[in-house]
């Protein structure tokens, strides 16, 4: 039985896992992140390391393979982070082999949305071994995007692939902070619903959710979906703009990459049945008639665990198969 | 050297060629495709196939694959044609098998859009071996798309990927054949440019197209382009909205797959650079700012045979690799 060591670069935590190649946890530690620079950030994964595969009952020599999940700008084929948008400091930083010195373990460095999804592909939401075809939207402040094709993730030729969030869906829709308009994410993030919400409810709008938004909390995606369940008619005619809006990026999905299923995480995920509900029903309503949809949306699984489970999901599949194209 | 022969199924002619391993045509051959059932067509291939290898001084024996290129909807992993809306009576037909049985050799059957894509990424505009991710976009009366990502056709999980014609790109969008609003193909054909064009003219516009429409002649996007090309100020802002939804479905072609070449083919991509050049100008302006986008959009190169050097590439790609996912 072979192990494996998942570390999540996050900009709060790091975490770290021991998992066997059947994709069962054995330990999980965490650290939070320094903010000191990339070398106190590569010392303290090299610790967690150590610590993690202690509390696993093993040798950091025994693992077959460490896989790490890093947000930012990533070179894949040559392990390097290009670019780390909220860690200052980091570029072009060669972490793949910072860490395979250190450890003496062979290392693969994945972007923390497709190590996610490979994670629910592997023993998650997509863990039928029929499903060769995957796709995970993370619905949070943005929504990012992991493509399994045949079984693999998808980087593209420039390592800049599976960034459905920046689809453009309405070509004259708002402004995007990657420079486009009318992205998926600019429309149906969870941040965008609550922005929404707060803007009409500021025009006045009658709602349950005055009683939050009055009292100068900020309204979430939750409280909305919380509303909707309640009753709420404002409420649902925001929930159903954003279902629509994420129905229509799941059909562009089926168009080109015809998925067997669809994996929504993240925090607006959590809204469960009534937001897939919606989704669904704007999906059936919208989608072709050329042929009987088979997709399944479903919420993800793996929870909290995602992160490093997905990162050991990659270093187990670099282990089986090589590096993924 | 081993010898392919590819077939291109086409509603008026049926195409074949001997196509050696390194994708030059050594025959090729066509016959009209008769109309009247399925065994007359698969004896007019089986016809075609020895004519063409004789041609080329080959026996069919010594063919190492036949690879079938077909519209309609296909199951590619048992070589069967599900359903063809333009020649009737074809449902459920085991092609690949009867053609393996006749001939006595391998077979492997495609649909005809990845066929073309994949020959052009074999030994077209995509040959350059550094190329491992492109799309090819065939603009005629709808808007064909095939997908080679890391080499490979992608098929999807359920048969049913690389329908790019059908992205939905404007919610609100014109009703498309297909069931949905608003699909690439309603919006940026050559068929809807043309209907654009003669309901602009209808409306009384100004345009040296008038000429043409006035006489009764049918517009075409031919006809449009060189109205741009000669100046004209009507024709010009047609053919931009066109490029402009064109350059928006590249943008997410690029988001999702990050494909390193795009290639235009069909009728359309024969306006040449003043296409070319307003689409590319179209992707400038609308593209995200995030990284800059290094993918090449360019035309077709090859011409009238892509269709059974298409088919001969899948038949050579199913000889190396075995079947595509």
């Amino acid at each position: 039985m072979a192990n494996y060591i998942g570390l999540d670069l996050g900009g709060t935590n790091i975490k770290a896992g021991v998992v066997d190649d059947r994709g069962r946890v054995r330990a999980a530690e965490s650290v939070p992140t320094p903010v000191d620079g990339p070398s106190a950030v590569i010392d303290a994964m090299i610790g967690l390391t150590s610590v993690v595969a202690e509390s696993a009952g093993i040798r950091v020599d025994d693992v077959a393979c460490i896989g790490v999940g890093s947000p930012g700008l990533l070179d894949f084929e040559r392990g390097i982070i290009i670019a780390l948008p909220n860690l200052p400091g980091w570029a072009d930083l060669p972490l793949r082999d910072h860490i395979a010195q250190r450890t003496g373990r062979p290392v693969i460095v994945e972007n923390d949305a497709n190590a996610a999804a490979f994670g629910e592909f592997w023993v998650g939401a997509g863990r039928d071994p029929s499903i060769r075809h995957m796709v995970m939207l993370t619905l949070g402040t943005g929504i990012g995007t992991g493509l399994i094709i045949n079984g693999r993730v998808l980087h593209g030729g420039f390592n800049l692939g599976a960034e459905g969030g920046h689809v453009i869906l309405d070509p004259d829709g708002p402004a995007c902070g990657c420079g486009q308009r009318g992205c998926l994410e600019s429309l149906a993030s969870a941040s965008h619903l609550a922005r929404r919400a707060a803007e009409v409810l500021d025009a006045g709008e009658r709602s349950s959710l005055q009683t939050i938004h009055q009292r100068g909390d900020s309204i979430t995606s939750k409280d909305v979906f919380e509303a909707v369940e309640a009753g709420d008619a404002l409420a649902r005619r925001l929930a159903e703009q954003t279902a629509t809006y994420l129905a229509i990026g799941c059909i562009n999905l089926c168009r080109l990459l015809d998925p067997q299923m669809i994996v929504f995480a993240g925090g607006m995920a959590l809204a469960g049945d009534m937001l897939f509900d919606l989704v669904r029903g704007a999906f059936d309503r919208r989608t072709w008639s050329v042929a009987k949809d088979r997709v399944k949306i479903v919420p993800a699984r793996l929870g909290n665990d995602a992160g490093f489970i997905g990162a050991a999901a990659v270093a187990w599949d670099a282990h089986q198969h090589g590096p993924s194209g």
